[in-house]
């Protein structure tokens, strides 16, 4: 199939031809950028949800339950799992865990994994893409789940409208979530597996983590139960209150920021590949000569620079 | 105190001087740039070592103890412990964990807690910088230790010589590793805290990981109990092992590879700098416009690096 044929398809909401865009979109080949383009005017209607967390605070389970309560109102939604799978096992060790199954037979329901595009930046820079996939086929809701466990992991939420950030009972987990830097993302907090003991502790851990912050507004705490249902509809509420709490303004604002990080990331992304398309031979000198110790690596990197402009300037 | 002050008390192994640099390199602003130059002649020395492992599996115990070994040996040696601390907390967190006091009063080690540079990659082209001022200042062992949760923080051992991966006894770890891209940076295993049950199983479950694996070399696993000291000469055999098992040719060849992807990340860094600064006015109308779908963010992008190119041709 054609990449337009694909784009005719997802606006069409064809799944098979949404599969395969987000499949283009996470290789991060030259169709994307045509395709992005294709699909932009048709973009700009969902809301986007991230939910992250440390591995088994128990993301999947809510996020199945807000899918649910979702579609409890009659809304379409795409959900997109990415997870820093390694390149060893290629997404393989995810395969097997089967998602979300209570929705495996909605046509309402899109559910993806995504792995990365393995370099720094690639996972962030193909989340948003495939958000917009989602956006242009008319998904109401966007759910993007991420492993809240690193620098480039945390930073996938970058692109989503209201951010939950899942904790679970106890202390400890609070600290663990600022150390990883959730805290600063998080628009609502959950307080996950609630049925257990230390439902306090951990408000009071997180009020506390919440004071030493800069950050102004003070997201709301919610404690559920998400293997019961228990919670969700508060959740639900507390999501919408976040969505509802911002004007006109601070959206239109906070989406521009979100436009400029993402053309800044593309235009970077498109100097890495000139870099690595073009100047392989070049690096390569160039890195035999800083071994020797003719060369510092600073001076290397500015050479590099010169001759991948000169390269770009230069006739194809 | 000018950076050639600080260069000439990093050579002379002065520790202010020696922090003062480290302090420069994580701030990643224009003076690293001659600084790693008037170093870069001094380096080449030291033999680098990375730690990583899932938080708890009891790193900086092993370090600990590595270093106390390093030091039977009387060889010098420098600790950088890499953490993903959050722009919230600012380090602070890490802070009120004091560090390896049993090493804190000789004067042949030197330990330096080092949080981001704030950006993807800042860690991974920070890491190497710092590495190089320990480098320079004599030291004979480099010890880099970093929490192994994500694509970011994984990379940072990319700059070692021998990379040991800390796992704990019971299944599940193993595939935790995996998960999070520690398998392939391996070059030996570590079962740490090995006077618990399920050490066995930690092996099998890495041995059938491996077998999955396209990797050929097959690293060896060393059972340990750091706080008894259990088992640390023989993983100090096995570092020696790997390192010896390395022909030269392997050894300039990774070196060689490590000092391209460096210069590639000052490059790219380069340009990002450049984007920021020059940048910034351009950004936001694209931006605007982008918002307003008059433009896709590809075609923004495209502008936006024609732009960055002929601020870069033009007068300054």
């Amino acid at each position: 199939l054609s990449t337009d044929s694909l784009v005719a398809g997802a606006l069409a909401g064809d799944r098979r031809a949404l599969g395969r865009l987000i499949s283009l979109v996470e290789d991060g080949g030259p169709e994307v950028g045509p395709v992005m383009r294709a699909l932009y005017p048709h973009t700009g209607r969902a809301y986007s949800l991230g939910i992250t967390g440390a591995p088994g605070a128990g993301k999947s389970t809510l996020t199945e339950r807000l899918v649910g309560r979702i579609r409890a109102d009659g809304h379409s939604v795409g959900v997109l799992a990415v997870d820093p799978s390694s390149p060893l096992s290629g997404g393989a060790l995810l395969g097997d865990r089967v998602r979300m199954q209570s929705h495996a037979t909605d046509p309402d329901v899109f559910i993806r994994s995504m792995a990365t595009r393995g370099h720094l930046g690639g996972m962030s820079l193909a989340t948003p893409e495939a958000m917009r996939v989602l956006d242009a086929a008319g998904k109401d809701y966007i759910v993007v789940e991420t492993v809240g466990v690193g620098q480039a992991e945390v930073k996938v939420t970058d692109a989503c409208d209201t951010t939950v950030v899942v904790l679970n009972p106890g202390w400890g987990d609070a600290v663990q979530a600022a150390k990883a830097g959730l805290l600063e993302v998080a628009d609502v907090f959950v307080i996950n597996k609630a049925d257990r003991k230390g439902v306090r502790a951990a408000e009071r851990e997180l009020a506390q983590m919440l004071e030493l912050s800069p950050v102004e507004r003070k997201p709301e705490i919610i404690p559920t139960v998400a293997t019961t249902g228990e919670g969700i509809d508060a959740l639900w509420a507390a999501i919408e209150r976040h969505r509802a709490a911002q004007s006109d303004e601070d959206m239109a604002l906070a989406r521009r920021r979100r436009i400029a990080a993402e053309i800044r990331d593309i235009a970077i992304e498109r100097y890495r590949a000139r870099l690595e398309e073009r100047c392989a031979g070049i690096l390569d000198r160039l890195a035999g000569e800083v071994e020797a110790r003719e060369l510092d690596p600073y001076e290397a990197a500015a050479q590099l620079s010169g001759a991948t402009e000169s390269h770009r300037r230069g006739p194809r």
